[in-house]
């Protein structure tokens, strides 16, 4: 969204006729004036359906384990936050953890025992951008960190990290790290239909609000509830500097107040936006992809 | 099939009249005396899938980068053969690399440098029982390897040692190991229908096999072609003893010469067992999972 503000101010400077409207969508579910934005809600049902999986995985085994699972997110725990709805199933992580609060490593380990030795497993669900009270980035513990086009810091190994932690505490402890990686941003296969449905309307309404004349506007999704309580969104253009260079991040009441885990009230957020099941087109048992072929102007 | 072999000596040992009848799983594949075994299918459909989308995902930036990919497989390259159905279909991994070939580290960090001055990206997929010509696991190039129940060696970590190796050789390339870990073998939301129903199969031919009087059985499934030329399962006991200890590999002749990618003839095989979309009972928009409960004789 700074982006296209930064555009249309150039265009402007420019002499250069041109309306700039800004259609959100990152899994990182971050941007403000916005309920949530496109691709959030596909990338959120892969990580609490994961976690699901990753639980019945763990439940067969006799020995107990720890498994430590990164997910997406640099500033924002939204799609950490997505685990909760496994958990609330009853197959979830039992430690959650987002950037939205200081991570104490010491009171993690005492957490995770605590945990196994009530559960006989410990399932763990970190944001990679957890951080302690000095705000250092527990991935940099060890690990040191490169820099993205951008200037972010390019995060990851912090599952190994952790993991490698619960093992020299407590030697003999099975323990695995698994890190979503770029899975869980473009697993298509499992996509919400009811996000892949907002994310075109999303664009539409955008290229609409352009012809009318408007610009220097974010389309933003306003959650709306019908007069039988199910979810109905609509899509409005906002000022685009609402969303520039600000990141929204998941509410600290919806947290609970150890730092580890997420109460109910993120449920309400999060389910009407997973929908049911996307019919897939397949090729060979495989899903088909679309794709827009560049034609050159003559 | 071993422990069902030894089960069933000591039965007759001790005197205790059981029957005793093998039903094959495992998303190895590497089972003797079956066409292939029942999980294989879905996981294979999910590693083909996962790779198209990795592909997807790779081919929206300008700046190239290479992606090694880990799959599971100590000793047969079946599941990281399955990348192959996305590298038929045009959005797969460019290399392709089995335990079934020795594995060179200098041919291939050479390869790779090939590939991307060629194409911009290198997607790589490797099993993780990858070695070299002496038998050295890949794998154990630099970290240390734990043990499980049976022996055999925890495996882990190879995706990282490579790219680690391809970002020393070739400085400021983008390089990102994924580890498919877990998520390859719990990825129940994208289960093959045809798995789903042959491992069905496979149980009920078991039941009925040892009510009609067999012990010591193996229940097989026999690929048949029907008269239009569709895959058609059949359900055979087969000799325990021909399954039990004994690694079945990927054929030579389906790997091409380089060994660093498959030939067609692997198409045939895989494409039949991967089906359409499996229809999911839902709930929240995360599959529901069925719970048989332990009932205390009394």
């Amino acid at each position: 969204m700074d982006t296209c503000a930064k555009i249309s101010d150039y265009m402007r400077e420019s002499g250069y006729e041109c309306r700039v409207m800004g259609v959100p969508k990152t899994i990182d579910n971050d941007v403000m004036g916005t309920d949530h934005t496109p691709g959030y809600a596909s990338a959120a049902k892969y990580v609490a359906t994961s976690r699901m999986e990753l639980f019945e995985d763990a439940s067969v085994y006799d020995t107990g384990s720890v498994c430590v699972v990164e997910v997406m997110g640099r500033h924002a725990g939204w799609l950490t936050m997505a685990a909760h709805a496994a958990t609330a199933s009853g197959k979830g992580p039992d430690l959650i953890y987002l950037p939205e609060r200081d991570f104490d490593v010491e009171v993690f380990l005492k957490k995770v025992k605590e945990v196994f030795d009530t559960r006989g497993n410990c399932l763990v669900a970190v944001s990679e951008g957890i951080h302690d009270k000095d705000g250092k980035l527990i991935a940099e513990y060890s690990a040191s960190a490169a820099s993205d086009a951008f200037g972010h810091k390019q995060l990851g190994g912090l599952a190994a990290i952790l993991a490698q932690m619960v093992k020299d505490r407590y030697p003999g402890t099975k323990v695995r790290p698994i890190e979503l990686s770029l899975l869980q941003r473009c697993a298509a296969h499992f996509a919400s239909p009811v996000d892949c449905e907002e994310a075109f309307l999303a664009g539409k309404t955008a290229v609409e609000k352009a012809i009318e004349g408007e610009s220097d506007k974010m389309i933003a999704i306003i959650r709306d509830t019908d007069e039988n309580g199910n979810y109905s969104p609509r899509f409005e253009p906002v000022d685009l500097w609402v969303a520039a260079n600000t990141e929204k991040p998941v509410p600290q009441e919806w947290i609970n107040e150890e730092g580890n885990g997420l109460n109910d009230k993120c449920l309400n957020y999060l389910l009407p936006l997973f929908g049911g099941q996307k019919q897939l087109v397949l090729e060979n048992g495989m899903p088909r992809f679309a794709k827009l072929k560049k034609i050159k102007a003559e």
